[in-house]
């Protein structure tokens, strides 16, 4: 389990093009992210935000999922990928309080979350982390690696899942976009 | 959520009547243990170990497991509840590896964790932490309270859910066992 630390500032190999708040109160303007992981503890990098997250384990994928999503799932890193994207996201009270089965039918029965994003893959890179449990202010942090020609189905990719029932339950969504710097 | 912080020490409510090292290494020995809450940040308090989790939502319970258990579980701190436990679990690599529906399968269908612990409700309260996010030593830290004459029953309830498939992948295991100083 890696403890990922993203810090918005003026340090960073990723440049900010914007920070666009989706739902709900947004985040201050900043020129670069940069994105610290460790094995151990927290990194605590300077930044004029810092946002943490864990990847650790799996909420809602059963093995058919994981097995179809490892199939056609990049890597992050690759030298391709020179756009990225920071997708801190918060849920209600409401979603939190919902046990399992009714969460998971949400998420995937009859939103689809798994099954409308594998057509983007392997286009788009994504990697989830955990925040919740930490009393951060956000609950997931998702990060996205594409090509800049790749970009187009980045956004198709997103509108169709903020189309969806389980996104009536996001009440904190910022998106931050993001190119390499190199 | 809950905040909450268990602080092994020379303060606290609770008197220490035994650290028992289940599985792997154990906890040092102390006199005391405060329980400490909030709902913004984790309390920090003093002592020989600290640990932390949070009350967080339900992974594995379904609608109709929760409304069951609901029924009958009863509410901390009652007056009656002189005894309490505190058990830290870490779980192995391989079971957090293991996709949503077959760490579910190992709960539940085969290791009945939920319909085996309804007949000890509402002898015994029960309150959940979540630790494994925020890179602490355990997974998980359970805390349970109960009446002087209902101690063997718990007692009863370890020794079922220890005999499990799901405790197989218990890799640390601490139980620390507590009476109420008043």
């Amino acid at each position: 389990m890696l403890k990922v630390a993203f810090a918005g500032g003026s340090a960073g190999t990723w440049s900010v093009e914007s920070i666009d708040a989706v739902v709900g109160a947004g985040l201050q303007a900043v020129g670069r992210l940069a994105v610290l992981e460790a094995e151990d503890r927290f990194p605590e990098p300077e930044g004029n935000w810092v946002l943490r997250g864990a990847t650790s384990y799996e909420r809602y994928v059963t093995a058919a999922e994981r097995a179809a999503l490892d199939a056609v799932s990049p890597p992050l890193g690759r030298t391709s990928s020179t756009n990225a994207a920071l997708i801190p996201i918060r849920k209600s009270e409401t979603w939190w309080a919902m046990p399992q089965d009714q969460r998971r039918a949400i998420f995937e029965e009859r939103s689809h979350h798994i099954s409308r994003s594998i057509p983007y893959l392997p286009r788009v890179a994504r990697r989830l982390h955990h925040s919740r449990d930490l009393g951060e202010p956000f609950d997931f942090l998702t990060w996205f690696e594409f090509s800049r020609r790749d970009a187009a189905a980045f956004d198709e990719l997103l509108a169709a899942l903020r189309s969806t029932e389980e996104w009536r339950h996001v009440i904190r969504e910022v998106e931050v976009r993001l190119t390499r710097l190199d």
